[in-house]
């Protein structure tokens, strides 16, 4: 059984504020544990049901953190899911930083005020798929740690580095060689744009795009068309996490075209 | 001031049971109710702030449904939102079925139980986008009029007809001749591909993919490639709303190349 304190302190972890000063996050489910475990992050602590121990046990002789056993009961009360997930990890956020000396060498996304939580998973997973390793946030963007993002993932989070910082800093130190594609309505189509090997696809914020200070620094607008009716309206804009994705295929699809 | 019947009524939609029974659904926000006010969609009544107000009455005179002015105390009682949005609508499900004469004439996307109504809002919105006008689901598939998916359909829930049905019962109806694409594994890239005009574009579970029953009908497997590394490990999927809209985007970009 685990102490009022025990939970206390991982209960803190659904919190921001917790999660920064302790440098520690939540990730949940037998599945997302064991990437976390195989990869570079630091896994602190397990809890699991006894249902899960056999196979945590088999699975991860070499590389076995601290674990715990729990009643479900005490896994509800520490979990941040409606239905828990027979794991929990505390895992330590990786103190990194970009490395200045081959970010421009290749393809980044950068993220200014994404704000939904499942949205910036889901970009976390798309850019994984396509290739993409790295990605800069803005300050105002929702944090990489947050439990809802890493769920969202679905493992990318080990595999994806996500940074945060000011943007506007980081466009003047860039090299003035060096692309920084804007999704913007009065953009051209990304199927009539050719993309530049190494580049940056900058996403804007869910209700108001990319914003002002950041579009200074966009050297060309790209756009995802939608499909013209004469007769009837149409969505507005997609969804961002959609946009984000679209892009980063169409950047991949070229790419392996010219190889 | 709303009266205690009047809370209980609107806040019994926000469960499937009722919503059902009464045919009604909710949707938030000036901008949702605006669009749905302008759509074929019969909205029975508005409940708004004091502040919604003068806009409302600006834009709405011609069509204007029952309404009443709210307290924010009692909009935060009717409201499905975490933080409500200004205006909130009870609107009629409309009592239409699939036009079977018309159907296979153009293109359509079939939904295999998706159960996230976030992923099922983004699929409406996405296929709105990119000029598919029809979905089916099948009948284990979130309802389109749960809250959360209407909200993330951010209006184009008013412009692309949703059904459940039985799919194995409509495959079986099908003429022969129509085609059904199947995002699955062992597929060939959709950018290999070549999408007939006339098609149908069937997305799996979030987890489970399209189930064996529904591949029988499957005539032609096609896949979004993830950018292969030899020495590191990559999503093993994508996101459900992503793949849909990736496959989608890519069927409209080879219909406009066409034409």
């Amino acid at each position: 059984m685990l102490s009022k304190n025990q939970i206390k302190h991982i209960r803190s972890l659904h919190q921001k504020k917790f999660r920064n000063e302790l440098g520690l996050f939540i990730a949940e489910g037998p599945k997302l544990t064991e990437e976390l475990l195989q990869s570079g992050y630091r896994v602190k602590e397990v809890y699991l049901l006894a249902d899960a121990l056999p196979d945590f046990q088999k699975n991860y002789a070499t590389n076995k953190p601290e674990y715990f056993e729990v009643s479900r009961k005490d896994l509800e009360r520490i979990s941040t899911l409606k239905t828990p997930n027979d794991v929990l990890a505390v895992v330590e956020i990786p103190a990194i930083k970009p490395d200045y000396s081959k970010i421009f060498e290749q393809a980044i996304l950068i993220l200014d005020d994404i704000q939904d939580p499942g949205n910036l998973g889901t970009i976390i997973r798309s850019a994984d798929w396509f290739g993409i390793k790295t990605i800069l946030c803005s300050k105002n963007t929702v944090e990489a740690f947050n439990p809802k993002v890493v769920q969202a993932t679905m493992g990318s989070i080990c595999r994806v580095d996500v940074f945060y910082l000011d943007l506007a800093l980081f466009f003047e130190r860039a090299p003035t060689s060096y692309p920084f594609y804007g999704t913007l309505l009065e953009g051209q189509s990304i199927y009539q744009f050719d993309f530049e090997k190494a580049c940056a696809i900058i996403i804007g914020n869910e209700s108001r795009g990319i914003s002002r200070e950041v579009q200074n620094f966009v050297k060309e607008k790209i756009k995802i068309l939608p499909y013209q009716r004469d007769d009837k309206e149409t969505a507005e804009s997609l969804n961002a996490a959609v946009a984000a994705s679209l892009v980063m295929a169409e950047y991949r699809r070229q790419q392996s075209k010219k190889t």
